[in-house]
């Protein structure tokens, strides 16, 4: 008799009650694809008494996570409580320590733990899998480490964060302000308890970082990320974007070179017609780029009961059928330090600004452009009137410029005098 | 210190070489990801002193792929020389015999014998994989044996041949007809030795059902897929199409009802603006739909040296990580048999039949539709002039109907009197 694989599940929120679902209506199935029944046998929440909708009487009961990850009769810990510290981590080291295996949906816990804890796991000879941790119901961990894994990867591109995806295109579809639809998501439950870690960039960021990690052989470096969230993209800059053939998205970059390790979650224009632009509400889309196979696009569902504990479930299966791999691809231990390297690659840019509508005043801003070395594609003057004032409202496109030139270019802007507000600059990122 | 996973490497054409290229470049990636190294230590094709524009020189060479596959230096036999029957069959029962696992990227002998090669494989303790025989560089095998492995899979659906979508995407974008573009595909190499693998939908379908077996645990049933080449799709049908916002793609799609096993690969009308409808030339695309994750789209290079071996190798260093599966994801021998339903689904049809200009003809050809029990969703009437006739041209998009009375219908039109020429239905299919 074959021993089954036994669960030990913290956390029983959406997530966690997604994966008692599947345990309990495909138990059969489970057994044919891994030759071995797959159960759960003990759970942990921070209140027990709560109705679930789903019957948990024959699982054992723990109020503690950590003693939950120390049973006797459980194999694989799987951690679907949320936090990068805390409970979840004092719980994931319990596990490794106590022998388990360990699945986990955290990628807030990996992005600031995940090397220390891919060594203990390695050292203990465990696992840690984390394929619901980046963009859900898609299995692009496994994609990356595995199906990729004769390529010397070149990029990493991703559309991670659903909610801000949703804000984005529903600002465009509807006309709405930033703050307008901020609001409905919130009402929407769709925004985490701290929306910033949503709107800002982070949980996304997060994402990004493990990617980059098994992409590239080097050791997570989430506070290497350059990070800018949505907050600051107006429903202006998306219908003058529009306008041009491209939207807005909130864009993942990962990329190696010889200046070290590029990662960027910031706001970027992309083609309208690009699979990336094309991409609507929480929807999520990850790119692969790899020596040998060129572009490879994942699309899915980013979050959700069912497409989370999917993911959750396919680390936990390939635990059943004895898959086992090294945390992020490569044993821990030989990850490289990273060689940060802030927005080295060239890319076009959109640039928004208003200016007092005073002769001389684009010439101004043209020669800002010409001191920095950044050349221009197109310029556009749309003039305004109020009130008050005459202004002009002046759109370029530059050719390839390096992102420090623009940022010098828009720090000079400010000292022509000719500047009403404070001008916009957004990557258009090439796909 | 660890043993290297040494291959045999059979066929030395585009995949081949590709292969070669990938080990030759990558030893030191490979072995840090792998543990271990992956070396070719034999090769076998049919011409030895041809120039590939790779060294060779460190090889064994074998004139027969039947004692490649048995030589007592290889762990694993790589087979990429293609063809069902005959030398690939021959050498990859040969090398399972002989205790050695096997990857291959060869859709057709899968197609034929994976039932018989897998029950073989498993029974000796060895492993098929076989990546690289579907959707070229797309790690969509993987994606659905592993990554979806939590799931119910309620569909499969893809445009799987390269050449197919190429020679429709240009009928449409060059306004080309069907022959034209045939003739074009054949100079640039595009189609195979026998154009019909490809424009008849054989190779596509061969795919299908491999995808087929994993998604529903069936045995390989290639002899069940309902095809339907590109051969009779004409420029006008692509035309009349796109004004309704539809684009022809040939689409494979399998799922499982209660009435069996449904397994098409034929000409579609898809929703321009999906996924599908946007996908253009050589691109391949599939969608996974699981009940729990429901749907996921896979898009990357179906075909080409690069995108093929970089597939080839993820399984070669499945095996040198010890990632071990049966073939179709379970034990070869609990695979149920097939029970086929040939095109229960229904869908609405695109019709298009030209008329004698006569009182009565639209109502007879109306009523046959009714008589079928087929309702119209939307008719139109263009009509036409010639020197000898008025004629008129009917277009018809129905409600959804079962294809069997769609196939009625047709023949019903027939003994009217009142066509010119032959009406055509398409299946439009929802995504």
């Amino acid at each position: 008799m074959v021993q089954p694989l036994r669960l030990g599940l913290a956390g029983l929120g959406t997530v966690g009650i997604g994966v008692v679902k599947i345990v309990q209506r495909h138990a059969d199935l489970m057994t044919m694809r891994t030759g071995r029944p797959v159960v759960i046998t003990a759970v942990s929440a921070r209140s027990k008494g709560k109705d679930r909708g789903v019957d948990l009487s024959a699982y054992a009961w723990e109020d503690d996570p950590v003693a939950l990850a120390r049973r006797d009769d459980i194999d694989v810990f799987v951690e679907v409580m949320g936090g990068h510290d805390g409970a979840a981590k004092d719980a994931t080291e319990a596990a490794i320590a106590a022998g388990k295996d360990v699945v986990t949906a955290n990628k807030a816990l990996l992005a600031h733990h995940g090397q220390a804890l891919a060594e203990a796991a390695e050292a203990a000879g465990r696992v840690i899998r984390f394929e619901a941790a980046v963009a859900g119901g898609i299995p692009v961990i496994k994609s990356l480490t595995e199906g990729l894994a004769g390529n010397q990867i070149k990029r990493v591109m991703g559309v991670m964060n659903g909610t801000c995806n949703y804000i984005l295109t529903r600002m465009q579809n509807a006309g709405l302000p930033y703050e307008t639809v901020f609001e409905e998501a919130r009402q929407l439950g769709y925004l985490e308890a701290d929306p910033n870690l949503d709107v800002g960039g982070i949980d996304a960021g997060h994402k990004l970082s493990l990617l980059a990690s098994i992409a590239f052989g080097t050791k997570v470096a989430f506070d290497h990320v350059e990070l800018e969230g949505i907050g600051n993209v107006s429903i202006e800059d998306i219908h003058l974007a529009d306008e041009m053939g491209y939207h807005i998205k909130l864009l993942g970059v990962a990329q190696m070179s010889g200046r070290g390790l590029e990662q960027r979650m910031t706001p970027c224009l992309v083609p309208a017609d690009s699979p990336f632009g094309q991409l609507q509400g929480g929807t999520n889309m990850v790119m692969l780029e790899g020596d040998s196979v060129g572009q490879i696009v994942l699309r899915g569902p980013g979050a959700g009961e069912g497409p989370t504990a999917s993911a959750v479930m396919s680390d936990v299966i390939d635990i059943a059928r004895g898959l086992r791999l090294p945390t992020f691809g490569c044993p821990a231990t030989q990850l490289a330090d990273v060689c940060p390297a802030k927005s080295a690659t060239p890319a076009p840019y959109y640039m928004r600004a208003t200016l007092l509508d005073k002769p001389g005043a684009l010439a101004k801003i043209a020669t800002c452009l010409g001191d920095a070395g950044i050349s221009i594609d197109q310029m556009r003057q749309i003039n305004q009137q109020d009130e008050q004032d005459d202004k002009a409202l002046v759109l370029i496109v530059t050719h390839k410029a390096a992102p420090a030139d623009v940022a010098h270019a828009m720090s000079q802007f400010a000292a022509t005098g000719v500047l009403v507000g404070a001008p916009v600059a957004i990557r258009i990122e090439e796909i």
